[in-house]
């Protein structure tokens, strides 16, 4: 289906100089219009598709690309994305990539500020960033705008930052999907519990806010007379906390058997519930960290819906790649399947797909 | 994370000349087993890493691949899998690959064979292949080893013809996922009903039969008293047969309201319910063609369960490539995820992820 297409043979078909071609092709100045046109034609005659791979191999220029991450715990999602973002790394291992991951405070904008200063001192080729406070990140990434510097945003996607591309799930419709979901194993129930983390207050993450929406959307179109009941187990507490949150909850409130988590700690719930010898309890949640898919195989857990933050990762950093090193087009928004896992399933889940 | 590793440096560290290391580096003879080691000593040292892009760019050889597929009507599975192979060919385009289907009837020994001979006498680089009968299958797969020639495997995982690679899901395991899934619709239900193909009284295809095994298994271990009532569409029939027998088993079964399809066909079933206006009727069916996804959006069809066969067809050229382009190692069994496609979350699937 390829066959070799020589430069030597479009110069001659435009009738112009090897070199003029090379220019034409690198989109390089010093061309006239016209001799611009000729080899245009040509090359959309012979329909030449340039060799990207020989192209930058050849061009052998370093590339550092940098990857803004709120702070975080192991079993988060963020430590799936920084693995995600690693691998691809090291399989694009042929072409100079190099990638520092740097840290930030969420809800903090000094902490947001240092940090995205340390990244423009060190010169990026490219940046991967979860948005901070809307006029924090405004300041960022229209400081990356004005340097050339393209970017790839996290977690929410927000059009008028202009990023070069987006990877996340679709929060709201994923909430949906949830409720759908919890409901078809909760059959008539009166009564749900939801699950919350948030901090001073508030919640961790604008995804986790959209699932809630979309969760309470599904619910009041569908199952209005069933009652939500919120547990909030404030972040960065001890577990000895929770475990009293959890107990109290279940103990008044021997009605419910069904419980969603918005968030990737799940298996708080579920360890609790398994500790405590409740089996009449069932959970959904996100994310398939590995104490999440530990409960989901000990029965705790009944679903878990995937967020695929591992690809998410991996193609943050294809995509930096492709547009920086191959300078091809990628596509702007990706939103993540929104995939269903239960211990029937689960050992056929990909973390990502190459 | 790299750095380039010169192959002057390797020889100067291993004392050898540079041809020697090249001779060592491609597996060429004519090396002394005291070089060889010395430099492959240096090489281990220096954690070197070929540039296996640079080295299949630099050889320039053609290869061309065949993919042996069951001969189909537009809207199946093996579509999918063609457009994912085509697909990567061209995401490879600048490596010099070709590829050609050759097709066979499923269950007819001497057409396999035709197809077989054919594509051996082209010479291939490598294959793909959907097994056919079993005696028939390892004529050619023991050739295909005779003559260094690597294949992957579609559809079925047959251990003992030693194949480069499978792909495919792990059948039995989605039938029970089936089970599960349709059993949280039809909660109280005394009989539900299973669709299948058939010819000459054999199902089409290895993978149904085993669905329907993992089905079955699940139903008889925590449903027993659900009835199970088979309607057999045959295969290659016209429409109107269909909903002959279609209108016949649900005018003599309203106790029914839920049915599974083993095959990629649910959007049978499903237009018949819309055109007959039942709207009490649901479906859980494999495979995200356009027509169930039609069926699944407009009511009829409640889940589908994806199949991948886009991926299955790119991997499985990638895989070729992966091992006899690039000379990497390549993983033998690759199931395929179990995913659970509603109207809610269906707009987020992904044929194919890179």
């Amino acid at each position: 289906m390829t066959s070799k297409i020589r430069i030597k043979d479009i110069a001659i078909k435009a009738g112009v100089s090897v070199g003029t071609v090379d220019r034409v092709l690198h989109k390089r100045p010093n061309v006239s219009k016209e001799a611009r046109e000729r080899v245009e034609a040509v090359l959309k005659e012979m329909n030449y598709q340039p060799n990207v791979y020989a192209s930058a191999l050849a061009y052998n220029k370093k590339h550092k690309f940098f990857c803004l991450l709120p702070k975080h715990t192991s079993e988060a999602y963020w430590e799936e994305i920084e693995l995600g973002a690693i691998k691809a790394i090291e399989y694009r291992r042929d072409f100079q990539l190099d990638m520092e991951f740097i840290y930030f405070d969420r809800l903090n904008s000094q902490s947001f500020a240092n940090a995205y200063q340390e990244c423009l001192k060190k010169k990026p080729s490219g940046v991967i960033l979860v948005p901070s406070l809307p006029d924090d990140t405004r300041k960022f990434t229209d400081t990356l705008h004005e340097r050339n510097i393209p970017f790839v945003l996290l977690d929410s996607y927000l059009p008028e930052l202009k990023p070069l591309s987006f990877f996340g799930q679709d929060s709201f419709q994923s909430g949906c999907f949830a409720a759908k979901m919890l409901m078809l194993i909760a059959r008539d129930e009166k009564a749900i519990m939801i699950m919350k983390q948030t901090k001073d207050g508030l919640m961790a993450s604008k995804q986790q806010e959209n699932r809630e929406v979309g969760f309470r959307h599904y619910m009041k179109e569908h199952y209005p007379l069933v009652k939500i009941l919120e547990v909030n187990l404030p972040l960065e507490e001890k577990r000895k906390v929770y475990e009293d949150v959890l107990e109290e909850f279940f103990t008044t409130h021997p009605e419910v058997h069904h419980c969603i988590a918005v968030n990737s700690k799940a298996h708080i719930v579920g360890e609790f519930l398994l500790n405590t010898n409740r089996r009449n309890i069932q959970i959904l949640g996100y994310d398939v960290v590995h104490k999440n898919a530990e409960c989901l195989r000990q029965g705790s857990i009944s679903f878990l819906i995937a967020q695929h933050a591992f690809q998410q990762g991996f193609s943050s950093v294809d995509t930096l790649f492709r547009a920086i090193v191959l300078k091809k087009e990628v596509p702007l928004v990706n939103y993540m399947p929104i995939e269903l896992l239960s211990k029937e399933n689960i050992d056929f889940y990909h973390r990502m797909r190459i």
